[in-house]
């Protein structure tokens, strides 16, 4: 791979590359913050477009299955919604049934980067989507499904696709699947890319290019940037400066987060091995029973002509959409989208440990995840669907984050969950610090781990859920 | 960790243990291998047993399921023999269907280790499974279904069974989960454990300890060390001895093994981060759908009174067995059982470059396979069933394995698969060495890879097969 002078990607084993979080201009010769504004602003005016709701016998293409009543598109492509009984020993569940968004197939979530005046740059797009609460948003150089792709769309073709598809014009950094919502989806992934280039690029409309200083800006507004670039940009490696601080003292929070990024197993207070035992322990002695049912056999949930919910309007609604716009693949159509009945919370607690960052990492089995468990933020939940639990099965820590003193919460932001399937689906974000007093002991299902552990998981599948990579990308903007 | 002085288990990340090919004592204090081959030779002896083939109604316990046909058990426990409906556009491989046997529980496959003056002892079981060809092999201290110890199988309890699970008598130093064979089962994977301890463990009878270099050497016999023992012991990571060679020289292949196995980044062919890509490439572009389906559908196999066949005689039947065994958890029992119809072939290639043993690992999709595909040795197959294939559709590269230079077969043993579910199952087990004048440039569903890539990739699930991973238990037998 072609070397980059002073940008540093971190483990070594995966990628030559080496990537550090101090060495990163905030500002860039391409296109400076505040022309970065007005390009932005002008997309988000351009892109007017409009989203109805309407009833579901108005969707063109999809139809509701003779026999299971599952949600299903004619060319049987895309995705469906189907029903799904879960079955489950882990964390008081017990069994439940719901209606879950099948799309077996694996779409590409791609950030070309390129150096410019020595200072590496990423690819980003000013895309569209149904479901967003701010209609345009930043997404990676390519977000494609792979119906996109291969033309069951038939939309236009993909912009710089042909980066991540071989025979490939650039350096792969970054190649993982990584998994999506599992409340909402059945075995869902995408795969995470980031390629290097070395080539001059043509820069089409809707597209810049921003230093990842900026992009870390951007992640500090709310429902700026999206989902799909917050996972692939979770999954980059950070190693802290070498020869120690060459930034002027930022406070213990920020050291002890320098020193979460490249910290060794010495300096982690579990071995990544004790890690993996405690994940495969939870794998091979609990149970998670996933059968996909037809959807109108689906428990305590109704349908109307225009809804599919939940009989105590609890989690979330299955809804129709008309959408019309000017610059995306097809300029309108219709699709069912998912929507939450309330804004999310996702939090992190945070602690130094022998003045090394921690995260309170918890192991969560949700309906549609792949391998029984993935590990979650320290709170993930719906705040008002946990009002009427019962005291012992209501989020543990959710006190903690919503308790905490203005001054330790190092991270807050509105984030949106993706917009090409949910509805004005967003989480609060938060990264709650807390001092040495708390305790290290926590309940089986949670772990401390450092930025660099939870890292390394990320260049494998199914360990790390899209809420925590979410987060892990505002992490990294609080050194 | 407790430390334990001239013992050096490798890869730091995930264990502080560390362990070097060459320390290992090929004698033991404790039996010394005259001592054990006449306890072996009295447990074959004393443990007579017979197998003998029923028709399936004459299995207690089992039965045709109404409706699917699919061969259950009255519990709903063990396992099942059900119907899966393959697609794939992976290798040139199609459609098809086939019987295949469900196994959803994970079970433990552990050894516990000691040292004892100073070397570390693995401690070893002599078991009996009814599908063994030789009655009698070595096994991990703990082989048991879920439904062995939580008290299904109503048998007695399982000795040493207290070390792997909480609250735990030892450090672990393994544990991960790992996949079967996929050509037989629909996403079984087993618990593999190495758990250390410093306490007194009592001997009981059936059990022994022995050194890891004693194992080495047994695994060089035929049908000796059984398949569970493989697989645990082919996770354990060693290093290559510290400052240099302290043995005399070993000739070329065995110095260029040594530093395979300690082989950092820029020793291998390709990255770790390249074969991930590689493989993330490959899940991503490609399709495998898997659909159980009643076995009475399944197109192409026959069932007869005690019988159940593919109609050219190819594959495996399945069988029906009555059992009768002393000193096995219950002293009768009846259950099917899968017979394979032909020894298969599994043979790594190996090849020095730069000086480093690379072995070529096949991407290869089964019909049970967990996530897509799995790493697998270079050729794994039944040479029978491949004769009537058109030239292009037969294994490649086996051709180089059937016409090596004898002076060129660095291993090349018969090993026996689980006994528990497969009546006389085996494989010719070879590791092939190629000369430096063998083309690097290999098809795209092959890689090179140092003993060091493969052994990292043990740490994490489903990268590895089955009988990958028997294979690579026999490499560290040949430094």
């Amino acid at each position: 791979m072609a070397s980059t002078a002073g940008l540093r990607w971190g483990l070594d084993a995966y990628t030559s590359r080496r990537f550090t979080v101090s060495a990163h201009a905030v500002d860039s010769p391409v296109l400076p913050n505040t022309a970065f504004r007005r390009w932005f602003d002008e997309h988000r005016r351009a892109n007017q477009f409009t989203v109805h709701r309407i009833p579901f016998d108005e969707l063109v293409g999809w139809r509701f299955e003779d026999g299971t009543g599952n949600l299903v598109h004619d060319s049987g492509k895309f995705f469906s919604v189907e029903g799904l009984d879960v079955h489950t020993d882990w964390g008081d569940r017990g069994a439940w049934m719901q209606p879950i968004i099948n799309q077996p197939e694996i779409g590409i979530l791609g950030i070309v980067v390129k150096e410019f005046d020595g200072i590496l740059h990423c690819l980003m797009q000013a895309k569209m989507e149904p479901g967003n609460l701010d209609s345009v948003q930043l997404s990676p150089t390519v977000q494609a499904t792979r119906s996109n792709y291969t033309g069951v769309h038939r939309g236009r073709s993909i912009r710089y696709l042909e980066y991540f598809l071989p025979p490939r014009r650039g350096d792969v950094v970054i190649d993982s699947l990584q998994s999506e919502q599992g409340a909402w989806f059945l075995h869902k992934r995408n795969r995470n890319m980031v390629v290097e280039v070395t080539e001059d690029i043509p820069l089409h409309d809707d597209f810049c290019w921003l230093t990842i200083g900026q992009i870390h800006q951007l992640l500090c507004q709310d429902n700026l940037v999206n989902m799909d670039s917050r996972t692939v940009l979770a999954c980059i490696p950070f190693d802290a400066p070498n020869g120690g601080p060459r930034e002027p003292a930022r406070g213990p929070y920020r050291e002890s987060l320098l020193r979460s990024f490249s910290a060794g197993a010495q300096q982690s207070l579990h071995s990544t091995g004790e890690i993996l035992s405690w994940l495969t322990d939870a794998k091979s002695r609990h149970e998670l029973i996933q059968r996909t049912v037809p959807l109108r056999e689906v428990k305590h949930w109704y349908r109307t002509p225009d809804e599919i919910g939940h009989e105590m309007g609890k989690y979330f609604t299955v809804i129709a959409a008309d959408v019309s716009a000017s610059n995306r693949e097809m300029t309108r159509w219709t699709q069912p989208l998912l929507a939450p009945v309330e804004r999310g919370l996702v939090a992190f607690l945070a602690r130094p440990i022998d003045g090394v960052l921690h995260l309170l990492m918890q192991a969560k089995t949700e309906a549609g995840v792949f391998d029984f468990t993935e590990l979650a933020p320290t709170v993930q939940c719906m705040p008002g669907n946990t009002g009427d639990l019962p005291v012992h099965r209501r989020p543990r820590y959710l006190d903690v984050v919503l308790g905490a003193d203005p001054a330790a919460i190092r991270y807050d932001v509105v984030q949106s969950e993706e917009g090409g399937r949910f509805y004005h689906a967003d989480n609060r974000y938060q990264i709650v610090e807390v001092g040495e007093d708390f305790p290290l002991d926590v309940p089986d299902e949670y772990r401390w781990m450092t930025v660099r552990q939870v890292t390394e998981l990320l260049q494998h599948s199914n360990y790390v859920n899209i809420q925590a990579r979410s987060l892990l990308a505002g992490v990294h903007t609080t050194w």
